[in-house]
């Protein structure tokens, strides 16, 4: 299998991942800050470093600024559902995912109303400029995407942030598809960050991340046990275990750690170097092929994160999908939990095929795609 | 190690959850429900059948019944949150987890309230009716653990079903301490089992369970991506999508399974048999040791799910526990993240020293924790 769909999840895991989710589930497989036993206690220090790790990668603060979620949605929803009041207002981009329009349009329901402003691709004073004139009295919260898990197209969020900020607005980013391949450092002025730790930083699925300097203030939409403050009824107002109830995915976490080093190792602005010059080299192979259609230009820096959407022709994007995976070609088609961005693009319809990269994709893999796609234009599948 | 901390999470976890977690990993690394493509149909697969088996383990009448969450507090908070509107009144019972109480405090803030019923051991009669008086014109849903999570004790949740439904008021029951060691069925009347998978399912940490006939009801307080109407803003309203938004933890779920199918191949009532033999042992010897405070009597079937807590004298509970790890032994001390339960025994100063055994605790791991707590008594340590 050539497996395209990193975009969905990385494939495979680095070996020192799934190593240390193994390690984790026999060396550290005590209940984590509960208990004052050797292994609870090693469990909590693996967490802690995570923890740590994790901060100094999106550049917070410290260990404290680090919740670890079920996945990037539900850290979504912990910033929406804590910071948002009736009344308030929220201003968002037209390509995001379901994880931010879902949650806003819940929210409807308690008078809380939102405005999609459009990124013009190439033209980030144009982008910037729209999300500027989207803003109102009551805006609470800026939210976008730092890449459209869609086309790739990347957000100017330092510019989006700076503007939140000139405006004491505080600014959320949805890092689900660039995490890992996009840099970004909470020290320019982002408030709160969300994570897919599954996808870009090769941890397993099931783990997300809320970077946060404000997690004391956030409401809790979700209250239980943390192994702190037992004898208080009331959720402890204190970071991370304010956000963090329950018993946490403790080999998750190990495999988040894993996947940092791993990402530390490889160097992001390599990963994201490979992956889009693979992407371009299946851009210009796609582009000769007559009725490929593509929907925008040669994905590249500082423009794009490494994600390529096309279909062919009139074809509805999931067939294209299973000839595709009859190939042996893993892609996704379809609408990709992402109405704003088909509609932005007017796919809302057809869909879109997707392509994403990983570290591990290497240029016959890339070929091998071409060929596929080739041999469904061609009738021969 | 001896680790006897097995009500905090089962430790060690069978091979077998290993190698379904470590296999998950490898073979089945690709987002399920996204994709059309073979990895992604598997991994879709997988998480069917573990539904399925669910469903069957707990009675429920089919895998739509069954969603996965971060842990049993999730499960118990999308409950809670889902059902509970302004003006609705609540009853639960005096030993509740924090996992209950804090959620339920958290509501108060929307002029929700609640009554505890207090549990009478060894008398259901008396504790069926203290949660009658309990009820009011606007109770809207009794919450009630299955057994304490620090004295062990058993509520008669089949009991106090057949009451909420007598008032045709919903019922939940917190299964945390209890799936994989004491029976239940939804078929009994249950409308809302929640699950700590990582517990007697031998699955691992941040895994856990909601089972309902009635999620399609619940509101939502997580919405996102669920790969299903992509193209709608509204979160689905089947479930189990509806309550599983954003990438699932695929290879926690394999653990899930794997879990299931090693408690139903050993067996619950050989499970519990075996455990609540393995805790009488070690009361009896306790008991023995002039000075340890034992607070309920010696735990048996029906009264009992496999926990003990005592304590020795006025020595710290905390206390307790760092001797005892210090010779090996691995419990938990202090307040167990429930307040009322310790209010109810009177020990929320001292908290309580807490033994759980599990399927792997062998007769001389409870022989070796008598002999430590003899020589902490002994002062020799």
């Amino acid at each position: 299998m050539i497996y395209l769909d990193n975009a969905a999840t990385t494939f495979p895991k680095p070996l020192s991942v799934i190593q240390a989710v193994d390690r984790s589930m026999r060396m550290l497989g005590a209940n984590p800050g509960r208990s004052g036993h050797a292994m609870s206690i090693a469990a909590a220090e693996e967490i802690y470093r995570t923890r740590v790790e994790a901060a100094e990668f999106f550049g917070a603060p410290g260990p404290e600024c680090v919740a670890f979620t079920l996945n990037c949605t539900e850290a979504i929803n912990f910033v929406l559902k804590g910071l948002l009041k009736p009344g308030d207002h929220v201003v968002t981009s037209n390509l995001e995912h379901n994880a931010v329009m879902r949650p806003l349009q819940a929210l409807a329901e308690r008078k809380i109303t939102y405005a999609q402003a459009e990124v013009v691709l190439g033209d980030n004073d144009a982008t910037v400029d729209n999300f500027r004139k989207a803003l109102q009295p009551n805006t609470a919260l800026i939210i976008c995407m730092h890449a459209s898990n869609v086309w790739g197209i990347r957000l100017p969020v330092e510019r989006i942030a700076a503007l939140a900020h000139q405006y004491e607005i505080p600014m959320c980013v949805d890092c689900a598809q660039s995490a890992g391949v996009l840099p970004i450092s909470m020290t320019d002025g982002f408030d709160y960050l969300c994570v897919a730790s599954h996808k870009g930083l090769y941890a397993p699925m099931g783990t997300g991340l809320l970077l946060t300097t404000r997690g004391t203030q956030l409401k809790t939409i979700i209250e239980g046990g943390t192994g702190t403050m037992s004898a208080s009824l009331v959720q402890p107002d204190t970071m991370p275990d304010r956000l963090e109830s329950g018993t946490p995915n403790v080999a998750g976490i190990s495999g988040i750690r894993a996947g940092l080093a791993f990402v530390r190792s490889k160097g992001i602005d390599r990963v994201r170097t490979h992956e889009l010059e693979l992407l371009r080299q299946l851009y210009r192979r796609l582009q000769s092929l007559e009725g490929v259609k593509l929907y925008t230009p040669e994905p590249q820096d500082p423009w794009f994160a490494p994600v390529l959407s096309f279909n062919i022709g009139a074809m509805e994007s999931e067939t294209v999908g299973e000839k595709l995976a009859k190939q042996g070609v893993a892609v996704r088609a379809g609408i990709h939990c992402s109405k704003s961005a088909h509609q932005a693009m007017g796919t809302l319809d057809q869909g879109a095929v997707r392509v994403c990269p990983s570290v591990f994709t290497r240029r016959s893999d890339i070929i091998a795609a071409g060929d596929a796609v080739e041999k469904i234009m061609k009738k021969r599948i």
